[in-house]
């Protein structure tokens, strides 16, 4: 008799999105004249860069023949790939890494998710709240998190809230805590740590003996100096950060799939015996046993972001984004309306006004202004008062929810 | 201080392939004007078929423009690939399956794997030996297989031995065996089992509610009408089975990536309070929490192999292999050499001459005939004796390394 994986069914269902599609259902029947504007979405709407589309078809092209032709890659990703990355994205920083150092994948989904399986299930872990749901679920199938309490907590999570009330900083933890996940510039708050604030986490977890996982997805939103790209930006960080990093919101890559994480040689995790292990190695084995290697013709298509012409379209897509926040910003503020994020980020935490929950300004904002945008309660338990607005959409909506808001805000 | 899953120490290194590559260079040191030749290859030649090659360079125009863009896909798969799935693969066969029993992927290494995420680390394991090693290394990962034994057996894992002896028929356990795996056409011993033979197998699963692991990565080389494509040809197989399939070797997808996994709504994993639970909900929750798609544009390749033109060249491609596959084995038959699988099969497992080993042979091979096979032996303790051959090289290298066999072992 197959026993299952028991704490799979601690998880609650993940019904926001589809609680949000039926309010959106429900409101279309009775309304069918509006036109909605979405701004909760959080996917990318541009297409692909010029650069990327020239590449893969090379790629395309390349596979049709047998002199050509490649199969199996090598399963931690093309070296052109994989150099490419480390010279524009680390050496540019300051920061030298080995080849060997950096694993490219399907998508930072399946890198942050999958990184649980080399870590024992007995780990103390803490997340800023709100978070990406991923790192929290991910847990709980580990058996790692214990049991849900009545105010949406797990009973061995240690949660680091980051509120208007703290200005979105995450207080450092006062005792140990084994795995920290960081995600800068973060989501769903779109708020951003400095290079000061940054080292001070790097500090703790030196101190601590503490594994940081850095979710870097959204750096290169980032135009303000002061802000770190990379968390190996800070010193001796490699001792204790493993960093994941994406092409899905910087080129696109959402439905192509393409992401990388960085393992560094120094950074190791502890045995029973107080003997210590290179995580990268474990790493490499759990790649090569579970996974083969990412697409060839996506590998190609990622490349390509790294050419000087690659790295214009690039600039000029993010920018677009980084404009669309900013109108979204200066226009919900022009509505008396209060946010945050948004800067340096693709995402804007936007404070409910009088204190409604997220699901009631959801609902007002849908049934008043016609615009959506998704439930910071969905977050965790400290997104609740919050609703998360993306840059992601086109500019000419941004612009008409912004008008359609301040009619209805303005005092 | 970040304790990691000490089950990744117990792992063997995982050397085969580099001993190999190790040997082949001193040969070469010794030997510079030799040209070898490799089959021992796992990897395809033949370049993309043409439909592939269209399809996928139609689905890079379309995410190079804002109106057809493809951002995030269905976590799933796309209908258009699961239906023309369902109704090639199953329909065609007397099988129905529901669109939500088919989760596409990047790979069968992948879903092989990951699925062990969804059981309990408490369940007994049956393996056929010998194996395509990941099935073992991701059950030592999570702890289930125990330690591992001088004869390189781990405690905790049922053998079945299929060598010439038994005729490479696995014997049913004596003994209830929670999980099984099962990998028809078989690698590495390329032999098959008939729909009366894989019944044995459903009926042991449903008299002891055991579930089994159907690997059927190789079905479109069967041309045998007795021999199943898929196990839910045999009646009630949807209540023990689930089933992976890979798009690797029908059509050259190694370095494209697109697998998929069924399972079906019936085959259910047990609670330790003896209830039931969907293991088709548990995997589908796995993958929307730890995976988010295979690229468009993969997907796009992948369903144009199921147009009448893309059967055509599939065909045409497999036939190629099987007809390296039967010089191979007609031309070492004529030197005198045993040689199993390779009809309905691309694998050739060839018997040691002599009682050599494993790689005591592949040395005698490599030297002699200048030719590069795989030893057995690195496919589990069963294998030693025996040697992979695998069809996917040239027709040309084929024949000349016939002729090299026929030339040193013909008596």
């Amino acid at each position: 008799m197959a026993l299952v994986n028991e704490n799979y069914l601690k998880l609650p269902g993940s019904y926001l999105f589809s609680d949000i599609a039926r309010e959106i259902q429900s409101f279309k029947k009775i309304n069918p004249e509006v036109r909605l504007i979405n701004l909760g979405i959080g996917d990318v709407t541009k297409p692909l860069p010029e650069v990327c589309v020239k590449a893969m078809h090379k790629a395309v092209d390349e596979m049709s023949n047998a002199a050509t032709f490649r199969g199996y890659g090598p399963g931690q990703g093309y070296d052109f790939l994989i150099n490419a990355i480390i010279r524009n994205n680390y050496q540019s920083r300051g920061v030298s890494l080995d080849k060997s150092e950096i694993f490219i994948s399907d998508g930072s989904k399946s890198d942050t998710g999958n990184f649980c399986d080399i870590l024992s299930t007995d780990n103390s872990v803490g997340l800023t709240d709100p978070i990406y749901p991923v790192y929290v679920d991910s847990n709980v199938i580990d058996g790692r998190a214990g049991d849900i309490g009545r105010d949406g907590r797990w009973s061995n999570i240690t949660y680091m809230p980051c509120t208007a009330e703290n200005n979105f900083l995450p207080r450092i933890p006062g005792h140990r805590v084994d795995i920290i996940y960081l995600c800068y510039p973060n989501n769903p708050t779109g708020t951003v740590l400095t290079r000061e604030q940054l080292k001070e986490w790097v500090d703790y977890a030196l101190a601590n003996d503490t594994l940081i996982l850095y979710d870097s997805a959204y750096e290169a939103f980032i135009r303000d100096k002061n802000i770190p790209h990379t968390i190996y930006e800070i010193k001796n960080a490699k001792k204790c950060a493993v960093e994941f990093r994406s092409f899905s919101k910087i080129a696109g890559f959402t439905g192509v799939r393409c992401a990388y994480t960085v393992v560094p040689h120094e950074v190791s995790g502890a045995l029973s015996d107080d003997s210590r292990t290179s995580l990268n190695k474990l790493w490499s084995r759990r790649q090569s046993t579970k996974f083969n290697g990412t697409s060839y013709i996506t590998q190609r298509g990622a490349e390509a972001i790294f050419t000087p012409e690659g790295k214009k379209q690039v600039r000029k897509i993010i920018d677009y984004y980084l404009e669309n926040a900013r109108i979204m910003r200066d226009g919900m503020q022009d509505a008396g309306l209060t946010v945050y994020g948004g800067v340096n980020a693709p995402y804007i935490w936007l404070k409910t006004p009088e204190g409604k929950t997220s699901w009631k300004f959801f609902e007002y904002l849908l049934h008043r202004a016609h615009v959506i945008g998704t439930p910071g309660s969905g977050f965790g338990p400290s997104g609740e008062g919050y609703l998360r607005l993306t840059a992601f959409g086109e500019r000419y909506d941004c612009i008409e929810a912004m008008e359609r808001i301040r009619r209805n805000f303005n005092r």
